[in-house]
């Protein structure tokens, strides 16, 4: 049982790797490299065959070297149910080669219907599969209940969204409520339900979203929920350095734990990988990119 | 391209069947009668065409006697990509019976990935054709852009999730800020947004989706809103009436206009549908239900 807790098996990724990094896989059609084939047809078999192809390199080049990928469900809905497949068939090879998924869904609805999305989403036997899932918590905390219970079932973790990246995130997250932003007032409500899930070496299997660029928030959740995992989205490209990427982990025997620091364009998209002329060229890139972002990571 | 306009077709809808009753389509396996098939194994080919078979004959007493569907995705998402499969053709066939489908989905996510969500669900050439899509904006107003922006160029609408029917809806949406609930800040920034789409016929082709557990909250809601389209759940099972159900919607030349009120349950398994022996006893108890529902809406 401890050793299927999702706050267990993610710190082990992150002391396993030697880093918190997750690499987002989000198959955006108009950056991937031509090497993959032709996509200039959205749905097509070829469009879907290149989809496949690059997402599992992505994985390959991701395995051992991070500590969980993050599929972005939108891009393979983008492409129809047959995307659908395509992620789903992702999903299953990275669980198989060991590695973390966190499922970036952002699911939502109230109970009965979230339970229909626990068991699209969350753990290794749902179609499709994944370690944890992200889910939006707008709609009250009655609604996490059923995806809550799935993912204890089946030592499967969630990431609500707390505070996001965006330059808009403020919009309603930062809503000042008898001097507590909305979002922080979502985080004391989540406390307690993060505290009853800590797993044997600290971290709980219930963490949240928190924005990598805002590093000042991300400190104060840490406060709120010393021991949920942390999963910061807007490393790299989106605009935030890696102290501020770091600002609301914590710091284990060897290194930065506690969350997941995700990069997605600076992983996949890295200069020099969209021209590749041949596969090791194109490896030649990513395993460069992930070197550069673990190594940023380390020196703060 | 007035036409086109989602707002003036919802209004033009909710005329031509005479109710602004919105049949939910979620098929939950447990409530499924048997009827259809067996549902006993979920993913597999029988569940599959049972789902089919079952949504289709809703679609089929839908049409011309209430004023759109809505279908779950999460339901169908369920059952993994083949289960979008059926979506993807249930939405494709109410659009040619000239129903209009309202895609339950409540996707979220940072501009750059909505656009991707837009994609997926949004008009009636996406791999799951709409005519509205309802989303959650939890992650600040900018994140809604691109979904406008397809919905603009489709013809097509939103519901933005706003004040919901769930009993927990108020631990977020209900945090006073400054005088104003969150809810109330949301709606507010939306207006402008929705003032700059209104059609023909005085409708939006933004909407909020506002519970009908809160008729109070609808009423302030319209106030703010006076040409939005209002999505109202809650009603029959969740436990409002029509008076409630009603509140935030407008009076049109023929009865209640300016949204759709959805009910699910109270429609698609109503009692006596559950053990049905034929298809005609079913069809005749699923045609009770709309009537008793239709007249509940035209009577208050």
């Amino acid at each position: 049982m401890a050793a299927d807790h999702f706050g267990t098996r993610l710190t082990n990724a992150i002391r396993g790797a030697g880093t918190p990094l997750c690499m987002g896989i989000d198959p955006h059609l108009s950056l991937m490299p031509a090497l993959f084939g032709d996509v200039s047809d959205p749905g097509s078999p070829s469009t879907l065959r290149a989809i496949e192809d690059f997402t599992m390199a992505c994985l390959e080049m991701a395995t051992g070297h991070v500590a969980a990928i993050k599929p972005q469900a939108a891009f393979f809905e983008a492409q129809g149910p047959d995307g659908m497949h395509v992620l789903a068939r992702l999903g299953r090879a990275a669980i198989d080669a060991g590695v973390l998924v966190i499922m970036d869904a952002k699911r939502n609805d109230i109970g009965s219907t979230n339970a229909a999305y626990a068991e699209a989403w969350i753990g290794h036997d749902a179609p499709f599969p994944s370690d944890a899932l992200t889910v939006n918590a707008y709609l009250g905390l009655d609604t996490l209940a059923p995806l809550l219970a799935r993912a204890d079932n089946t030592g499967a973790g969630l990431f609500v969204l707390t505070r996001t990246s965006n330059p808009g995130a403020g919009d309603l997250q930062d809503l000042d409520c008898d001097g507590a932003a909305v979002f922080q007032h979502l985080a004391a409500g989540l406390a307690p339900l993060a505290a009853e899930r800590v797993g044997e070496l600290g971290l709980s299997s219930l963490g949240i979203v928190a924005g990598a660029t805002w590093p000042d928030e991300a400190r104060a959740l840490r406060q709120t929920l010393p021991s949920a995992p942390f999963l910061v989205p807007g490393f790299g490209a989106q605009g935030a350095g890696p102290g501020q990427a770091l600002a609301g982990l914590t710091t284990g025997p060897a290194g930065p734990e506690g969350g997941l620091v995700n990069s997605t364009r600076g992983l996949i998209f890295p200069a020099g990988a969209a021209d590749a002329r041949s596969a090791g060229d194109w490896r030649g890139a990513i395993s460069d990119a992930i070197k550069a972002s673990r190594a940023a990571l380390r020196t703060v």
